[in-house]
């Protein structure tokens, strides 16, 4: 078995899962409460976890596909209740970010929302209840994110950004992975590889972002296939799930207009990494004259012919899974383009995009994904 | 300016060496220890640094080339005599090693002996007195290392290994390594350059330290020889120190014969980069059979058209930097071969060389390198 450590502590290999019992030691949680969701208990992978616990633990499985204030309010009275000390997160973003919130507002009380990042309230965490995120989609990067994505009470999304958020431990174990569908391997893939090709051309400074955002791509772009059309494909499913590690590691350098328009178009309850695969073709194109070269060396690490083949080759890749051909196949309707295009240009996520974007940028960049 | 954070919080860009208050304040530093060497005092960084610092601090600038025991405690004695509460490390390796080493003392008493990895005395480190580490050479990465090398009394090395020894800030800042010489610049290029191939060859799983591995490659590579000829090329100094720090960073996947090799070496007082450049082409050329398709990937990143190409590539640099064409060249004798070898074969970091490497391989490299 193999140690990384970074920010996190990463176990990352077939069977890692495994070590489950001695991580919970080594970070002292006697009594954990397992957050995931529906599918993933469907899928046995529950099982396959808990078999390696000895601990007292509780189960928390009804996170919703995009996680609610509500879901976390009931997750943390099983934690409280259960007089638990440690989340365990086993799933895609939704459990690992439900997990987050939990850990947040058992150690720090209060509400989501106290801890948004828009309000200045996310600076105000500290350190919190341990985590261990086993991520089993290869894709949000969650489990070395430092952000957590809630949809509040009243419909909107919260985003909560915090050093103190990342998991205390990620154990990556590609073989959760080999059952992923097909198409749950694709929208989570291109999420993954959405974020290596945001944070790369993002305008931050962070050289060792750049080298882990090249190898994201790398990887994702040179195995996403295969493991869409072969899902027992041991070793691409290896390195899909590396790949998106890397990609979480470097969201810290900042994304762009793809995530700034996913974000308030979850908030439709459309799927994000689906949404990003429709909406970074567009993106890419809109950026080029921003960041030709570096969109040149991704396309170069890709092992593309043409150098400026990025736009085409993620076209192609859509129409490989599949995807939907734009946002209006995926039933986005013209009304609620000024909305979602006001939140995407006060966002974070686009002031790391090279090109600014304005509302009306994002108005006319709607009307051609429609 | 712009901040990365892994397991180091890394201020990175040309000025960033105007953020040592903010810094030292961040980390409630109110009387550091400045630890230079004479060669950075005469270059006026030691000028540079303190011109933009409020803090009443201490400097000690006598930082041997191979820190010394002997050092260590003299400067533990102006540490402690001043009341001082944090390390300022300004500097190539020595100053960074000799700073954790002050640090360590000061935090935990005893001997640097009682420390040694080797002896599982470096288990025993927790939280030490904090340090920032500003390098002003593109090589060893101590910056971000959890390694610390020391010259006992005995003349014997000693290796302490230990997360908290990495230093709690690193001011990476271009500008300070301008004015490096030519043959400190190929030097400690090539050392930054051998941690990136060492780590990408090494048997340990770490896929984040591959993708670092490979872009502090692609960094040295592409501008070793331009910061060579001429030392103002800006850009070429600030890829160097992003490759340098990248080099720092996947050192926890393991090096190999290379270091293991060059670190007893060391000890005949020899410069570790150079070492590292005369070894590295006979190491590589030993390891091909058992690494032969990841040293392809290194070719391909460095740009060379033979797959194979990386061992002349690596002869052809020594060449263009007028390197000692051998061990014998740098005054290594015959009679030295059975000692070194032992404690190369001894060394962790043989256990990770991709092929076995046991004392009998290191006499036969040894002999081809005389």
């Amino acid at each position: 078995m193999a140690l990384s450590t970074y920010l996190s502590r990463v176990q990352f290999d077939f069977g890692a899962v495994s070590l489950i019992q001695d991580e919970l030691d080594y970070l002292g949680i006697v009594r954990p409460l397992v957050v995931t969701d529906p599918g993933v208990k469907n899928a046995q992978l529950l099982d396959r976890l808990v078999e390696h616990m000895n601990s007292d633990y509780l189960v928390y499985s009804d996170t919703p596909a995009n996680p609610t204030e509500q879901a976390v309010l009931a997750a943390l009275a099983v934690f409280s209740d259960g007089g638990c000390d440690g989340v365990v997160a086993l799933g895609g973003g939704s459990p690992i970010d439900l997990a987050k919130a939990v850990a947040l507002l058992h150690s720090h009380g209060g509400l989501i929302n106290d801890y948004n990042v828009q309000t200045g309230g996310s600076a105000k965490i500290g350190d919190i209840t341990p985590i261990i995120a086993i991520p089993t989609t290869a894709g949000t990067g969650a489990e070395v994110g430092r952000a957590c994505v809630m949809t509040l009470a009243d419909g909107t999304k919260c985003n909560v950004v915090n050093l103190n958020l990342i998991p205390k431990t990620v154990i990556c174990d590609p073989e959760l992975t080999l059952g992923l569908p097909p198409m749950i391997t694709a929208a989570t893939g291109i999420d993954a590889l959405s974020h290596g090709i945001e944070t790369y051309v993002s305008k931050q400074i962070n050289p060792p972002a750049e080298g882990l955002a090249l190898d994201c791509i790398r990887r994702i772009a040179s195995n996403i296939e295969k493991a869409y059309f072969d899902g027992t494909d041991r070793s691409a499913r290896w390195e899909m799930l590396a790949g998106a590690l890397e990609g979480g590691m470097v969201l810290q350098k900042g994304l762009g207009a793809v995530h700034a328009l996913s974000d308030p178009l979850g908030e439709l309850k459309l799927h994000h990494g689906t949404l990003n695969a429709v909406i970074m073709p567009h993106v890419v194109e809109l950026n080029r004259d921003s960041a030709r070269e570096k969109y040149q060396t991704i396309a170069r690490v890709i092992g593309l012919k043409d150098p400026d083949g990025l736009v085409d080759w993620l076209r192609d890749l859509n129409t490989t899974f599949s995807m939907p051909s734009s946002l209006g196949a995926m039933g986005v309707t013209e009304e609620v383009i000024p909305d979602i295009a006001g939140k995407a240009a006060r966002t974070h996520l686009s002031k790391t995009n090279p090109r600014p974007m304005a509302a009306e940028d994002y108005i006319g960049l709607l009307h051609g994904l429609l």
